[in-house]
């Protein structure tokens, strides 16, 4: 188990890291919420700061007062075991508390954690700030996605930074690797942090495959348009279709076609379509009808879990075929911090790998990522199998 | 494979079977489309018999006239590729053709259908007159469900018939079925009609598990809600807790509480509850939320299969854990036929089994019925299995 | 005040009108709700005889006995003081009671009034057997209208019957007549039957105005769609216009472009555009709109009154500027009879004369008729007026 | 007509105005849009000088070089004949321009025009200038009421500033003010600014009536209340009751029911409801049922304007019956700016008066302000009148 001085460190690290991804931000940055699934900067700086005092300082640290008796309502994001809390729609109204007020609040918690974290701790409560940690690097990375869909969808279309790269090179391997058919372990194993979700390593029956080395480009993605991929239902899934046609999509989010040419939304504003990159930003939809018009599919949870040892991943989260749904013996955690992975396990698609956005050492091979199938928000690209 | 003669007997026994369960409806009960799922009955009669004109007549025999130039706007359901069609939404607003009318154009490519199959046929055609066929048996369990709907959610509570039972005795055999955990292999081989989500039998390792010889009872479930179950937010999904705030939900489906007792309408009209039979049109979300209760789960698809031959099935459809996506090597037929299934993967969930609704001969262990998890108007039940 | 005889012989020529005009439809016509303005015709019949059974013959029949024990929950409209009833948007759900047993409710009240009215009547009860008789008039137009539109809307476009002409000859006199400035008396005077919304006769003071002799005709109204009438927001008010981009409109209700030429479905089906008649089926929005492409205006209701016997109406209802509202000293009747006009006055326009569809002897020329301004189902038509 | 120096004075007063009603704003709360009808701050901040920029500089100042190619599309409210704008639903979408880019923008076209309106201008430009001052009234009192409601609806209450008084003492003089039947001249007559709307000043003949010397009070509005007047159907128009049942309405705006006493929102934070003050924050339906209950009735605008010189008003706007429409002769004035009433005038109510929150010297006995019936965020309250 980890030792008192790495967590207060990974703690203060974690703590650190979030206020540095807010660095370039304009207060005004802080407050919107333009879409339902994109949190207000602010909200998830409180957020993550509640999640510290409301399973950890109220509970175990005697006589502690909260920092604001309202807080609660105002920053719980789901946990219907703990009370009222502001409707999810509602997150971007709230103009107070302001963002000096979160900032107080933050360094407040951060700073009574800090004497806590001193103290011994038993396991279990270690294994709390654990998930408290691993829950604020997951918001890490939503906060990333956020800013960049409340600055890239703004029409002055302003820039987050100078520095933040959302491309990489790939590596040379192309071609597909092929796996056999046999019976594999997946799940976590191990005495490190993970979620229940990965949790209860089994064994797996694979048939043979061969999975792709690289992720698909955009110039690949760019030929499936051009080849009017996204005018032929045959390509889409039924509810697939109707989303095309209620919401008038044409191209990946962020893809502006200016004079015949496409643009693209990135971090630095708005550029010319890098063709070399991988494709980004793309729906379960989008990634499932490519590959239809490619005459290949998407791997499984599995089959990428099984193969990752032989590609790159990590800076592009890859959709699978696979729905989000409990491993054999699935037990979720006793009390609130039981709704953390089990409640959301029905109509939503496990991603694998990580992402540019993911937080330094927050993902793994076991890791299982989940999100709707129409979202595109988040860095997300496609890896293809085909059957032999 | 099939004779001629036998495809004949079972194309005309399913075309005679279709009108007899509409027999004991008045015309006024044909016409109507209450929610979007539920049909009205003279559409799938119509599109039943569109279904044959549109893949076999038009397409088979030489110089075929259809029977109205419109009748395949307005019976199309849901072939993209075959043109413009009636909304789906639209369904319930269209008072002509007439009911008499429908029944002509099925008396007509009834008979035209005869004429075509008493002569030689190829093994493909063969094979499209038997998707017809089992097209149009899928459609008679429609037909019932969206029947009994239509007369259910009727303030005046009409009776179907005397004689529909919806409730079976199940076998004496009480307890649970332990499966070992190994390999298995699942889908379906033989030389019979089957669906193309089936095919492509393979292996999967499964972990030991034990599966109820029962399905739940009403008894069970009245239990649950006194419980006040559907009012603890810990045993559900967050949006099925969503779908149960939205719209009020307080028991399965066709449960009425009258003077503290409840009643439940079926085939011949409102009942008293009775607390024997097996419990029936339940989401998924309810079957998921009750099993949390119990401290059991869902089987997944594939546990469901291996183990369905130590227990009675086939009165009930019997939701599962599994999430319905594509088996390994899945190909989905070209052109329109291929719409039938694969573009239905996704935000579904696998039932197993089969109804009292279901048509004779038209399901098997294999057969694999797919729903939204919030869907009740099918005959649906729960099976529970433990870890040991 | 009217005899008894009178009312007998009024009352029975009223029902009998009613199944005339139901007559040509067949069973399936009766039951349909394609949009929530349009009820199925049943519920119309069922309606107008629950009107009866209720105000009437359960108030002041002597151990009356109702037909149907849920009959006033299928049947009430919006009478929020009777009950519960079925929500306006659920009439279309209701496959029965059948249109069979409409018909025998029909009979049997039929047969109890007229025993009824046989008898000796007090003044009061009189007068609400005349609130009776003209309500179902009412109905009798909203039939024909709403027939109109399930006919109409259907892709088979079936005729409603040979006879039924919607188009009249205008009078030859063309031009405007001139109203000096002054003071002019509008609203109702006099001992026949009419609603509470015209009473209170009072003097308005009028502006010199100029009101034209003939309804604005097709003719005119193609060359201000030719114009780009429906293109130019400067013509429409903000609300028409955002209902005009949210509903893709492009030409009134029952238009269809076929190769260029406009066709209208009319009772006798589809027909090309008869451009020497009045425009027809249009709304408030596309009335004003017209007018301010014409750099005229629409005439308030007390300028139609005032200037109405020179000129010839009562084939078109003619929408007007002025918003419904209470007349000065307007008093609702007591009780559930109170809610037939007055709690409607807001958020809609007064449509002035009347229409091919209008019952006999039911409208006169301080009839106040009153939709929403979107609506274009009813036979409404065009009016200019110009200042001098 | 107005001198340069007035003219100038007047604007710069205004737009100094408007920064004094932000200036005890956090950043935070100038950016979001709570409801579809609150506007952020700095848009009302960034509109009212882009008005300036469109309408007089970018038209009148030779070789003038917009401050930003972009703020056109953002800043513009609904002026469709100018081009494209940010959805109305989308304004509080937007963190950018930050406030201190728009009070740059402000800074910038204040001095701008300042140099213009030092040199002579035509009758038509001072005009313009004049509406551009009243319009940024217009939205001083937008900007109070949004500010109000973005504070008041957030559940820290934060107060906006220790001074700004809701309530006014009333004058001594109760009762009510006969006003005899006949003819009376309404409209604005003179050579002082005022909007198109109240132009043609004409006769209008009214009966005789009685309107109270008093606005109703938040004691008299509680009696309504606790006689279960928001649980009594027939108070209420029909459109009305949907509106409460759909919104749970109970009570006016910003009252709060704790432990059965209320409390009420104000610019000071919440504050028991002072029973002595004028009801406040009611929408044209709970001004309508309140006269209803009392047996009275709500003035007719014409009732208002002829008998205003005997009460004081100017505290709070006053819900009228009249539905807002053009006066006789009523022009709206050529290209974009003619968008600036007219097209409102459909499904609206006109209110009269002014509030605490109306700008200096901006509203008349002629002033005709305008809201849906619904809406409740503006100050308003209720006048009776009984008729004799």
């Amino acid at each position: 188990m980890i030792t008192t001085n790495t967590l207060l460190a990974s703690f203060l690290r974690t703590r650190s890291d979030t206020e540095e991804i807010c660095a370039p931000l304009q207060i005004e940055d802080y407050v919107i919420q333009p879409i339902v699934y994109v949190s207000p900067p602010k909200w998830h700086m409180g957020h993550t700061t509640w999640f510290f005092e409301e399973f950890i300082l109220s509970k175990y640290v005697k006589g502690y007062k909260r920092f604001h008796p309202e807080y609660a309502f105002v920053f719980n994001s789901y946990y219907e075991s703990i009370g009222k809390r502001v409707m999810r729609t509602n997150r971007g109204n709230l103009s107070r508390p302001t963002v000096q007020e979160v900032y107080e609040y933050r360094d407040h918690i951060t700073s009574c954690m800090k004497t806590f974290l001193e103290e011994d701790l038993d396991t279990d409560i270690i294994k709390l700030v654990l998930i408290g940690i691993h829950h604020e690097k997951q918001h890490q990375e939503l906060l990333l996605t956020d800013i960049k869909f409340i600055l890239g969808t703004n029409p002055l279309f302003p820039k987050y930074n100078d520095t933040f790269t959302e491309n990489f090179v790939q590596s040379k391997i192309s071609g597909y690797t092929k796996i056999k058919k046999g019976l594999y372990s997946v799940g976590y194993i191990g005495n490190q942090f993970c979620y229940d979700n990965e949790l209860g390593a089994h064994d797996v029956f694979l048939q043979e495959y061969s999975i792709s080395n690289k992720l698909v480009t955009n110039k690949e993605y760019l030929e499936f348009i051009e080849d009017g991929g996204y005018k032929n239902s045959m390509f889409w899934h039924a509810e697939a279709w109707d989303w095309i046609l209620n919401n008038g999509v044409e191209a990946p989010l962020y893809w502006h076609k200016v004079d015949e040419q496409f643009w693209q939304y990135t971090f630095q504003g708005l550029k010319p379509l890098d063709t070399s990159a991988q494709v980004n930003h793309i729906s379960y939809y989008e990634a499932f009808a490519f590959a239809q018009w490619k005459g290949e599919r998407l791997p499984t949870e599995f089959e990428w879990e099984v193969a990752q040892s032989f590609f790159d991943w990590g800076t592009r989260w890859e959709w699978t075929e696979s729905a989000y749904a409990p491993y054999p013996n699935y037990k979720k955690a006793i009390g609130a911090l039981g709704e953390y992975n089990g409640k959301f396990m029905v109509n939503q698609k496990v991603l694998r790998g990580g992402s540019v956005a993911t937080a330094a050492n927050h993902t793994r091979p076991t890791y299982r990522n989940f999100f709707h199938p129409e979202l595109r928000w988040q860095f997300t690209g496609i890896r293809l199998v085909k059957e032999n």
